[in-house]
């Protein structure tokens, strides 16, 4: 039977992609060895690491004076280094997530934390409008995509401070004006790449903001002096990333991707609005184009442990929804293909005609 | 022509390790996903980290009381790790080479640090002795194998303060009396796995020490919580430390593994120093088993370049020297077959017949 992995991350990538890395494990462009045996100082690895860097550079339009490098330690680390580098006196932070929330947890160990807005009294269920950033903020962080709540922030915002984002759920979905941001990062393991290997697109004259002593690997300027080669980098998963990003031009870039993903999303927020059992989560004009989050209507709460049975004996994978917000959860990224969307909408429709 | 792959890391790994991983890309046992694309919370990921950590307990027979994670990030932080979680007035550190001295450079933002002796003054050609450590330091820290010098610690010693060991290079090269260490941590990338994934062995009565308030992704307290799925674990690179540890107990286990360690190393060894053109440049006590560095006599200096092309003719890869001794540097890892280090013996005394 055909498996559609709805996985929230680690999560489906190109078969491409993981073809052409497990080759480049038994042996990389017939070298003689494999990809997890060569030197990170390596020609064979600086080619890897340069062609990296160059498509996420041209995929993403990325303007002179921004660095792109990749270390360990997921974006929960990042969550730390930003205002360890960054925070001065205050900083400002958007809350409309869990992870955002990790995010200002951290800021909170080295100064002032303004929550300039939250959608926390509504579980999560929107993007807050309406909010005004500190002019006199070191930076103001969002999270323009909440994996486990499926709301999204679809543009590019104007900030008069710094804008730092954490983009890990929605990276390379759609075109981003880079030039707005001073900071984009993000774990890998959603659109980009396999987990283990964590983004940095950094605007150089971010560099350094603060006066407070901080330990060599924590430090972007180390990273930025030697990029993603400082120490050992994940050299696996960058490669995997270099494949998908090679997938990513092959289709034609990433406007093409976001309007496949828009067309993967219409179809399953239709199926779900014109549903009589099932019921989006999220307001509409906050709906993630990534990780579409829907519930049974009162009415039919029962039957939601019936339709998990149902979906798995379709093929279904990880449509369970997050404990926070229950129900279902189908991440459509990238990588997703359209059939199974359209797999899981016949599969929902076919449950409603027999329970509703 | 056959490769010997001698790198001093990332570098070989055993190749039942290697083609497993590739399956294990292309479908993780059967179940029509590829190991990238599993969440780090499915019953097939658990699997996969019980058995490494399984294994890892065994091989080393690592008593009750200590915990093993996997991390990101590197060895790098946790030279920062430690001293921010154990750090209270003054630690203490022995000074065998570059990466002890990174270690110690981290400690110094965090209190004092005191070097009990170093050999920096011959070029870390030295493991010290006739040190003492201090009775009232928070911790002792080694380096128990200098990959860039090719000097070893060959046992564990007693030590009256917690003890704290980088093993990088050379975890799983030796049976270990792990009750010994407090903590014992090191990059996978030489004898266990890829580059992407730090092990970290952890007493667990060694939490907390310190007053000062520590950012979630490094305090260890964290990672002791949920070990390896705080965060998104580094999935693939787990994944092939586990293949490399069921070869290992394939094998007999780690004493096993130490006999042909032995055999490797007396033979490059016992070829250098009956040589009238190649000399060691480590003191015979302080040897490492795993990195073998060695130059021309001076006599001979000019003769280095053409011998580093020669041995390229024979298929050798890696023996370059790091640019700090110079010279040539084998590294002769677990992995690495006896036929490797024969074939290197077989190319040093052909030139040397050619050219002394």
């Amino acid at each position: 039977m055909k498996k559609h992995n709805f996985n929230a991350g680690p999560s489906i990538l190109p078969r491409i992609a993981v073809e052409n890395t497990a080759k480049a494990v038994l042996d990389l462009n017939g070298i003689g060895l494999s990809l997890l045996e060569i030197s990170h100082r390596s020609k064979d690895f600086q080619a890897i690491l340069d062609e990296t860097m160059g498509l996420f550079k041209e995929l993403l339009n990325i303007p002179a004076g921004y660095q792109i490098i990749f270390l360990g330690g997921g974006a929960s680390t990042q969550f730390c280094m930003i205002p360890y580098n960054f925070l001065n006196k205050k900083a400002a932070y958007l809350e409309t997530g869990v992870w955002a929330q990790k995010a200002i947890k951290e800021a909170k160990f080295f100064g002032e934390v303004n929550v300039v807005a939250s959608s926390s009294d509504k579980n999560f269920n929107n993007i807050p409008k309406n909010f005004t950033i500190p002019a006199d903020a070191d930076y103001f962080h969002i999270t323009t995509n909440n994996t486990i709540y499926g709301s999204e922030i679809h543009e590019d915002m104007d900030c008069p401070v710094p804008l730092i984002a954490d983009m890990s759920s929605d990276i390379l979905s759609r075109p981003v004006d880079v030039s707005k941001y001073s900071l984009i990062y993000g774990g890998a393991q959603k659109n980009l790449g396999p987990a283990g290997v964590t983004f940095v697109i950094i605007k150089e004259d971010l560099l350094t903001r603060v006066e407070r002593k901080i330990p060599t690997m924590l430090n972007y300027a180390t990273h930025l002096k030697e990029p993603s080669l400082y120490n050992t980098p994940p050299v696996f998963a960058i490669y995997t990333c270099m494949e998908t990003l090679r997938w990513i031009k092959g289709l034609g870039g990433v406007k093409v991707v976001q309007d496949m993903n828009i067309r993967k999303a219409n179809l399953l927020y239709d199926a779900i609005d014109n549903s009589k059992m099932f019921v989006g989560t999220v307001e509409k004009d906050s709906r993630s184009l990534m990780n579409i989050c829907f519930v049974m209507k009162e009415q039919y709460k029962d039957k939601e442990d019936a339709f998990m049975e149902f979906s798995k004996t379709k093929g279904m994978l990880g449509i369970k929804g997050h404990r926070s917000v229950g129900g279902f959860r189908a991440s459509t990224y990238n990588a997703l293909p359209l059939e199974s969307v359209k797999a899981l909408v016949d599969a929902m429709q076919e449950f409603e005609s027999n329970n509703a």
